[in-house]
């Protein structure tokens, strides 16, 4: 039986209430972060509770359990038996029930909490092969850097994705290309690795954060710099990023061959790195 | 207590159980709608259903049911005692529940589908002497057209405006005022009736249908066509349009007081065609 945390309390899934007044399900109103259980640690959890409280704080939701959700977390992964195992946590928070309307309920509800964990079967082959993704104009909103559940459009631009054989749907907003649906998304142009940096229209991922940190470290150089589609025949390299794909090269940007179709040098590096020291967290 | 309708049958509200799962809570992957009932009549439920129908269809969800919303609503009122008053009707459509993925789930699940009824006091001082508008940059996303419930840009930049004691954020978008968080924005310059024109960049709102050939039948000539923010000082009228507004002056503008902060004439003259249409299709 799978036992989720709700509102305090670990219960059964299947007792698992929303009410139909939650702002989550009326408005989207409400954030969520995924976590990564590497047998015997979460990835880089201080980060995701970082951003975390970012995301509670822009839209000025209170929850005062913040803190509590490492604990909740390794709760979850202690109940489900999913302690030896590759894990994932997912958190929701919602500014609660009340009823109707456009306005932030006042006074104050309290914001609804759930949390689940789940066992991950990591896509080695992704990882080892790369994978083809598609362009596609940005149609999100122009607040990207706030980890809420307004999430139709990425869905709806991921589900076209899926229905082209491709793995993953980028953005191009101005021209320029920010992010995937579900990942952010770095290049290698003349031996220099580039991003999208940081701003409103790109979540600041954590696995993002830590490619970056790891690049200098190997003394790569790096720009966190939009590259503009307009010189997409200048990528030698691009590989994405996030919780589930760790670091995933990308062989095909929009009909694009990258590297012959195969994973490029400097994503195969970082990649190497960024594993061994998941390894190393690990004490393997 | 409260009957609501939820999956085929009507329940109490404190019997509806939202699954955590529901992508709707999820992902805001679902679509509303709300009617107004004016004792006796629904407004306009034809362009209702054919809009909800749009919804569904450039999401791709498949509600058998579409048809029976009108039914569904009839019996709301009645097993509300809602007939004799004015009342609303709300009516929710998501995907349904399925395990969490950005993709939609395949082979596809059965619409989450939730409806229910409120007894409805019309702001009627508002609609007499105009309200104070806030004019902010549009953080929406760029399928507007589509009545989603991924509402949290709406619902964000309409606490800014309430934070400020207005009673509506209009939008600007790339230098064109758009419309607002719940309503759609005509203006009167030099005697014609400007709205912007349906796309991607607005909701096409029933009430605003119905004025614009309420106008063209008062010989009002009408332009759908954006206002540039830089001719805000030509305005010398506007007015918004939602089911519960109905006609409701705008006296201020983002800081610009239009007609002497007083409701301009073009508008006193659709509202009041407005409401005797009202009037007429009641047998009053």
């Amino acid at each position: 039986m799978e036992l989720t945390f709700f509102n305090g309390k670990f219960i059964p899934k299947d007792e698992v209430k929303i009410s139909p007044d939650d702002r989550g399900f009326l408005f989207a109103d409400g954030i969520y972060e995924v976590v990564r259980w590497y047998e015997g640690i979460f990835f880089d959890m201080n980060s995701h509770i970082l951003r975390l409280k970012r995301s509670l704080g822009e839209l000025r939701i209170n929850w005062t359990g913040v803190d509590d959700f490492q604990s909740i977390a390794m709760e979850l992964l202690k109940l489900n038996n999913l302690n030896n195992q590759p894990a994932m946590i997912y958190l929701q928070v919602t500014r609660g029930a009340a009823r109707r309307s456009h306005y932030f309920p006042s006074p104050e509800v309290t914001p609804t909490v759930y949390s689940y964990a789940w066992g991950f079967q990591p896509d080695t082959e992704s990882k080892k092969t790369g994978i083809k993704v598609m362009l596609k104009e940005d149609i999100r909103w122009s607040r990207c850097d706030i980890k809420s559940v307004a999430l139709l459009a990425n869905t709806m631009s991921y589900q076209e994705a899926c229905q082209n054989g491709l793995k993953e749907c980028i953005f191009i907003r101005n021209g320029l290309i920010t992010e995937g649906s579900h990942s952010n998304i770095f290049f290698v142009i003349d031996g220099t690795l580039y991003t999208h940096p940081e701003n409103n229209h790109i979540l600041s991922g954590v696995t993002r954060k830590n490619v970056l940190r790891i690049a200098h470290e190997a003394g790569i150089k790096v720009r966190e710099e939009a590259v503009p589609e307009n010189r997409i025949r200048f990528i030698r390299e691009a590989f994405i990023t996030n919780t589930s794909s760790e670091v995933t090269p990308v062989t095909d940007l929009g009909g694009n061959s990258l590297n012959d179709d195969m994973p490029g040098p400097v994503t195969m590096r970082i990649r190497e790195k960024f594993d061994a020291e998941i390894r190393a967290m690990q004490g393997l």
